[in-house]
């Protein structure tokens, strides 16, 4: 089977991670240098095949990009083959297409025997026409949030909780100072993996996380548990996926008289809202946002993007076929291509940090 | 006069700031090895002297302090002694009362024979009741915003500007893989000292700050130019305190179905929503908030922070009297502690570093 | 077993490692919140067993330490129980002898149920008289070279690594502009661990590691290589503990006429100077040395080694006796407190690591 | 005069150092976008006049270097075109040439009205030749140790005082958990700057400085006394160009037994050998070497940089000739070129940071 490539193109889907360039690097260097194969890229995700942007990619260009952010390629995270926004019909509606035809004849006439997809589960399911169609997809995880079932972990993450973190231990002496309730809202949309790390990292003192629907009334029990014992300020992580038990409307009548916090604007400025309303302590909110997916990544995320990029060239030309890549029981392995479609992996009950957070006395809104 | 000298007193107060411990160390240290004076600690600001928080400071609980955020003594944005919240009257208002002579009180109980103040124009201003009655003030400045009229320079400051800079540098990553315009707000109410260095610094293409007022069209028109060129992407780097040509509502003028820009919370919300509108663009915004103005001051702010307080203890000695330490034209000195009082320090039109950014291409909203 | 425990002791032993501090808050946070038992810390290491140097340890004086490098318990990497310096004799030799009966009077005095060792395997093995006197000690293994058998990693190595990685960026684009080979020495005595994460992290063109003893002319034919593809500079990371094949004779005689490089101290100095005269290319060597072993350790590293304190008491709390805590193969578990002692963790030739670097086109000098 | 520009050279001369691109891309951009010149690049300093290196600088090959370290023209610390290497005549030596009129007429091959050096004193040296054929050279100047005579301060200086702070202030901890003395080497062979701002930023105990002659036994009272007041170890900021009084030999006397210090490699290493031997306490020295010169600039510098490198364009368009970019009482200046010619900038004995090092107890070892 392997013996048949002689030419692959490699593409990045999804949202920006710290990574995406260094395996682009690994992927791109090990076919050339190990196997001799060319290596073509495709611009903004599957747009590139749809629009025919491709291009070669060889050792000269993909020198210097290890330790940069972003990536070259470029990204996109709405361009769905099987649903392609093709024009607006005469009443104002866009007409949605089906331009798997269109990619897959972009890979013809590229001569692509593989496509390496580096993008998160959308990325994964966006390559099921291909794979239908006989086209070999080698799929690199690629989440922030660590969130894609299958893998242990991705690159990407450990920088964004490196950049979560050190924004809490800053943060840490404004709260202080001033003896105040400081809510710093991190990503993670379905899952707390950013939170749990970057809390327990920051020494936290709350981390809320969306597998773990909070008590705000334990919240603040605990910010003023805190005050009793002479520790009068508190930090608080949380994913911007997290949510108070029964919803928001539970936080609203809790302080009738104040500006709706719905339109406050996210679960931090809600949440610092509520705990002042609740214990009269000075609270104030910040939202990391898009400082946690740009930038140079750590070193950890480098080597295990090298890694990924590696694996991807070496399992197609051991002969695999649509597999993606994986971290598993800290080895770099693969597993078939569809397993994380559609799910996301959360953070367990029973996960050893967690349990080793809550020893040290971190509260998770459940006390 | 300075022979008269025993024992003073030093204080923090207004909001967080790194480089405000490294001060304490230094008056302290100064006073003690070079003086051979006692020096006390008060508590959280102006509030220390109302309620009697007291306390020694030595050599050993100034040890290892440099390079910590926050401040060991505490620090109060809220105590004016000539309006000080001591009640609610029977209608529920609060009952505001003069508590200059409460605080005498404390320094007098204390033999203090100086006050060390070391804050923003807030602080000067509010040590004005004290100096009347004879009590010898001097002032240390502290502003993140770089805005205290009388000083180049103030500790921590640059400490933001990194912050700032080091958050553009990866966003422009993101910017750049997404093909985006995306808009961060740095602090800067009243003066774009942060914005304009973080941006130069970062190579943002777009500098917005309050002394001059944008055109919001053309921005648009300034992103749409990079377009033209090749550049499909914007950085946009905005102060908190910047505002439009004409004021809000034209701003929602542009685009009248989309939700009130105003509730959308903050002015780089707004920018980012307007200019999507204007040019169909995908523009994010992030505003960095608090992470700015805690955590470790920069090696620079520490070696500014130590001559600040090294210098307030030295004027004190040679018997100057209701000064405030300043770096005025690369040197530290000393000015009246009542110049900056009620005055902000702005980005003059000529500023050499405002020219600098506009020759090298960077588009501040008025071209 | 374990309802017997009422108080444990804590102690740090061999160099220092950033994570210390975290692990000694983990241990003594879960023993106090989850268990209710009480802790002693006991100073530099074993030397506060023989000298009876044991303070209590609460949750006020682990607060805050998370995050600061170092051990506020003090080490020392010379106390061995077994053999311990106790005076001079009349012809001026060291009298050595057992203290270990001083150290179980110290344990009994201090009513210790338990020892949480904090060390490498030298400290693991120092514990072995204690065991065999019916103590139950626990390891936590600690090492920047991450070389202790029985665990995939400990904390402080990510942290090293990191270090390194930062420096080799820096020097990077100091042989690029000066068009140098630049040779850079991080720690590994035994073991290659932080030169291959960091060399591939940094993107280093040659990796020289003790497991693969380096053929000089093959280095320097590399380095002629690049300059014949257009990149006229090489960056080589090196393991203070790699050796060139055959020892130091052969690499002495390269250049007969310059200065005995055995004289230059150290490895990298005489790779450079080797290198240098065998291609004329200038050549220059940094060796990194204590500023990787201190200092705040990661967000990676405060996690880990909060899991390593947690997970030593909860095993206290389960039971079991004379183990070591591990983590192996992406989860954290306990060993036999027995298996590193006397060995070191290698890198084995098959590792995935490795070979990613060798298909990315990074030479070990074995080629 | 100025209208007579129509095409400017660049080039960097002498050691790496952290903002010469940002200082290129300011020269290029304003040239461009402000006074419609061309600007060519000039290859490896003045090697690249000597060898006709020279290629054209525009708005896109200078898009994107402001962040980076090294120089995108390369450099040349040996290339002095009045006493050029041209051969090695028969008996083996050297053959010097003036190769003056070779690098004269590179420069009217190309056009150049003016060049624009970017280097330290030996850069500023070398332009004579130049000027005296009537050349137009405005200098910038480029210093890591920020001894060039004539500016307060130049780029690359901060970044290099940052780097070494951040290292000074992981080796604190090392020296405290293993109540050692740590000494730390830093850049500054002719001025102390470096050491002074990084020894104050860091807490440093001890600062020796190529301006103050240091007496060891002061040093080593110093320790001494530090651990009689339970302050067990001490960090020592050492320059590399630091000098003990009355030189080496007094050095070596105090331990006639051990290895000759002088061999010991480095003013670091023999101070912590001395140390150790006067004092009997633990010591260890750390040479931080090239990382402080390499690697992106701090904002400040690239600030400072972007400043300097608008400057050299403003004053050609000026009319100015042969000046140098100066950054003197707070304000970017110029002065003329031949001011800094074969002198220092060195420390005064009243300078205002030495006495705030002195007055919070720093020991200069001249006590």
């Amino acid at each position: 089977m392997s013996q048949t490539i002689k030419r692959i193109g490699v593409l990045t889907g999804g949202g920006d991670c710290p990574g995406l360039n260094a395996v682009i690097r690994a992927v791109t260097k090990t076919a050339i240098f190990d196997h001799g194969w060319e290596v073509m890229g495709i611009r903004d995700g599957y747009l590139g095949l749809i629009e025919d942007r491709v291009s070669t990619l060889n050792a000269n260009n993909v020198s210097g990009i290890l330790t940069t952010g972003g990536t070259i390629l470029g990204t996109s995270n709405k361009a769905n083959p099987e649903k392609y926004a093709t024009g607006i019909d005469a009443e104002g509606n866009t007409i949605w297409s089906d331009v798997t035809d269109t990619c897959l004849a972009t890979i013809e006439r590229h001569g692509l025997d593989a496509i390496v997809a580096i993008g998160g589960d959308g990325t994964m399911s966006g390559a099921q026409p291909f794979i239908r169609a006989g086209v070999n997809v080698i799929g690199v995880p690629k989440t922030i949030d660590n969130d894609i079932v299958g893998t242990d972990l991705s690159f990407g993450f450990q920088t964004a909780a490196d950049i979560a973190t050190e924004s809490l231990d800053r943060i840490h002496t404004t709260a202080e100072s001033h003896q105040r309730v400081m809510v710093v809202e991190v990503m993670g949309r379905n899952a707390g993996w950013i939170a749990l790390h970057s809390g327990v990292a920051s020494g936290s003192d709350v981390i809320l996380i969306p597998e773990i629907p909070y008590d705000l009334e334990k919240v603040a029990a605990y910010t003023e548990h805190r005050r009793s014992i002479g520790r009068d300020y508190t930090v608080v992580c949380i994913s911007e996926g997290a949510a108070p038990k029964g919803g928001q409307q539970a936080v609203q009548r809790l302080d009738p008289t104040s500006p709706d916090p719905v339109k406050l604007g996210g679960i931090a400025r809600q949440l610092a809202h509520n705990l002042q309303a609740l214990t009269g302590q000075e609270s104030r909110a910040t939202v990391l946002g898009h400082v946690q997916r740009g930038g140079s990544p750590t070193p950890a995320d480098r080597v295990l993007a090298t890694r990924f990029g590696h694996e991807a060239a070496t399992i197609l030309e051991e002969g695999k076929r649509n597999r993606m890549v994986a971290y598993v029981g800290g080895d770099v392995t693969d597993i078939d291509i569809t397993v994380p479609a559609h799910k996301q992996r959360t953070i367990p009950a029973d996960n050893h940090l967690l349990q080793a957070a809550r020893a040290v006395g971190t509260c998770f809104g459940d006390g």
